[in-house]
């Protein structure tokens, strides 16, 4: 296959809230928590965040640093001016989604959380249903909807409000066409809530099961790290901490207890999955009598290829081994605007591993667009045909788009040191809980 | 190369201390210890278990299952009767080793912990120093100089006491021939003890470069879980937080700093260590400008395949992407007696994984033996000649071994619950540190 000929689904990448949202927000919730919306403020040193019920959240850092060059990366945008566009603009990032040959996308939250966590922090139970239903409805009407065909909409799934909450809100964004839920790996991290294991959660679950709703996960938070540990680690095994929450999940009731239900691993990785299933499979032959655990006549590794989507950004080795993972459980992502995404390169990258590989034509297709859209019942050549999906046809709407890498004007050498500190900080508070 | 052809010698395997040791510690400690020395006490259960200061520790369990039915499993040893000899008896263990054509182990100590955090949790060094020190004295004189050429010796670290005598401990056994000692891989989980990132260490490991001595860790504590976890997710995922701690060793100073000292990960799996270097180096490409990292003109997987050893029960996946690890970097384990161990069919076990990826018998020499003599130093035909040492040859020798499955005769159900229990704590500790 030509690289101009791939097509490509991204199933992971992410949305920094423009300041334009609160308006949609003050115009979707009731009267009394018009003046709580969340908005965006200049802070006195000149940065820039969301400030929610007190609390200041900032959505740049790594979060934002796609289109400017490496050595940069250490200072940090600061502002919206700063940040490349297509970060927070829907017009913009079809565009830069187009100089990609990107077809159609996945997009994750910023300041409330990859899960919606930022929800559990208030104890509003009334104002937190209200805000989160307006950022889904945001979501799906003015993000993905603006584009028809482009975005796949992924909502929020509520948890932090509560199990019911979560079930209501999964059942009224189904019935919008949003069949995708972002579910937090660690609930049990928040407010005392509880974990996967329990049956606590079986509503919500049963609301995925009776619409159709995928339950997806991207994993953010750092495991039990060491104190001092440098960014670096938290980079290098996120994948390995998301293997940790997969195989939770495997030995939950959960698969078992809803067999319909489907999951995908957002920013898992895929190189590490054929050593999994294949211990999984030891683990439960070896284990099972005295654990008591009981998949009835599966194997472990068969229900997980049955249920569970992976993903890659850089693969090679897990291209390689993907007969040990099963063609089918496998989707692309660019992971834009963070700083492990390939844009504005992606389909280079891509076509190089896929060819160094030696991939057929039809396991291109299933790992670059197939499976997603067959996962999330996504149809991408409803709004466009085939011909004009392509990374070439894309490309060549795009040849506007300046995409050469820009450093930032500003020189601000303390906050790389400013990251070290957050992520000790983080860490400990992770290691604390 | 036909079964009975191979060559056996395992880099993880593990001592049930025997009740005796007690006796070789008080000879071996100053006057005023030899009351606080170790002992086995049977409880009032009927149960064993060592007393040491006041504290408790249970070395049975999941510790001690080889020779059993896997449906026993969950009913558990509770005294030294119902143990297998070979746990804790060294001449019955040789018997145990030659019934599964073994020619040589490594050996890790239970009730210290299996970097020897036990010591930690007395204050008073002189007494823990004292100790730790006969315990050396018996495992190397003991335990390995017992049988000549079928122990390769490795030492508790002694980090517990502290860095200052942790160097002089292992030089100290060096002086001995123990060229190989067990540090803890979360030291900083101790006591406020400084993790691997700083450079509290460095004597020890200046003492390891001199004294040509390898570094071990056997990973044996639970990442953050979930607080209702099963037990399967810790057996599932031991090799990921194995993978974690690889991760902050690669990215502290140490390797870098030391550039002649040697590390080798015990019961880490190599099926994910591919997906890791590719990771590594993908990391280090991208982020290495702003982190600060610097491998000269390396890459991180070269650093780490020049350096770290790896070793293996069962791994097809890792056995089949050997060539992205390094061959050179794979030995092989039976983890005798725990639950993973595949004693007394390893060379089934293994043969049968050997001929299924197809490795020629280079290959197969490297992984079941060059490597992990090489790694420790260990001339494994000085006591006994290559043809004496081989599958075959060792079986013949052990023709009265009885290695049927033995059920233990009382009947335990509670155990289970309680292993269950203990996991749920230890879960609970390791998450609130």
């Amino acid at each position: 296959m030509n690289m101009d000929d791939l097509i490509l689904v991204s199933v992971d990448d992410h949305i920094v809230e423009p300041p334009s949202m609160t308006d949609y927000i003050r115009d979707h919730v009731p009267a009394r928590f018009k003046d709580r919306a969340p908005r965006v403020i200049r802070r006195p040193d000149g940065t820039d965040a969301w400030l929610i019920e007190g609390q200041e959240i900032r959505t740049f850092g790594l979060n934002a640093v796609a289109g400017r060059p490496k050595e940069d990366w250490g200072r940090d945008p600061d502002t919206f001016e700063e940040v490349r566009p297509g970060a927070y603009d829907v017009h913009e990032r079809v565009r830069d989604m187009n100089a990609n040959g990107i077809l159609a996308s996945l997009n994750f939250s910023s300041w409330p959380g990859l899960g919606g966590q930022f929800f559990v922090t208030n104890d509003d139970k009334e104002f937190s249903a209200a805000i989160l239903r307006a950022y889904n409805d945001w979501h799906i009407d003015e993000w993905c909807g603006s584009h028809p065909g482009r975005f796949i909409p992924l909502a929020l799934s509520g948890f932090a409000v509560g199990p019911e909450f979560m079930a209501e809100e999964i059942r009224r964004v189904a019935a919008k066409g949003c069949h995708a839920v972002s579910f937090h790996p660690e609930p049990h991290r928040f407010n005392g809530m509880p974990d996967i294991h329990g049956d606590e959660w079986d509503e919500a679950y049963r609301a995925c099961e009776e619409s159709d709703t995928a339950m997806v996960f991207h994993f953010g938070s750092a495991p039990n790290f060491m104190p001092r540990a440098p960014f670096d680690v938290l980079i290098h095994t996120m994948p390995f901490a998301t293997g940790i929450f997969a195989s939770e999940l495997l030995w939950s009731p959960i698969l078992r207890k809803f067999p319909t239900l489907r999951f995908s691993l957002a920013e898992a990785g895929i190189g590490w999955v054929p050593y999994w299933l294949e211990r999984a499979d030891i683990t439960y032959q070896k284990h099972h009598t005295w654990t008591g655990q009981d998949f009835g006549d599966k194997l472990p590794s068969q229900v997980f290829r049955e249920r569970v989507l992976t993903c890659f950004i850089e693969d090679t080795v897990g291209l390689e081994t993907r007969h040990h993972i099963g063609v089918e459980n496998i989707a692309w992502e660019c992971d834009y605007p963070h700083s492990d995404a390939t844009w504005p390169q992606s389909p280079e990258i891509l076509m190089k591993s896929l060819v160094e590989v030696g991939l057929p034509d039809d396991e291109i297709n299933k790992i670059t667009w197939e499976n997603a859209c067959a996962f999330y019942r996504f149809d991408p050549f409803e709004h466009l045909p085939k011909e004009q999906a392509t990374v070439g046809a894309l490309r060549a709407l795009a040849t506007d788009v300046d995409t050469t890498p820009k450093a930032l004007h500003g020189d601000h050498p303390e906050i790389m040191a400013q990251m070290r500190k957050m992520q000790r900080e983080q860490t400990a508070t992770t290691n604390g809980r």
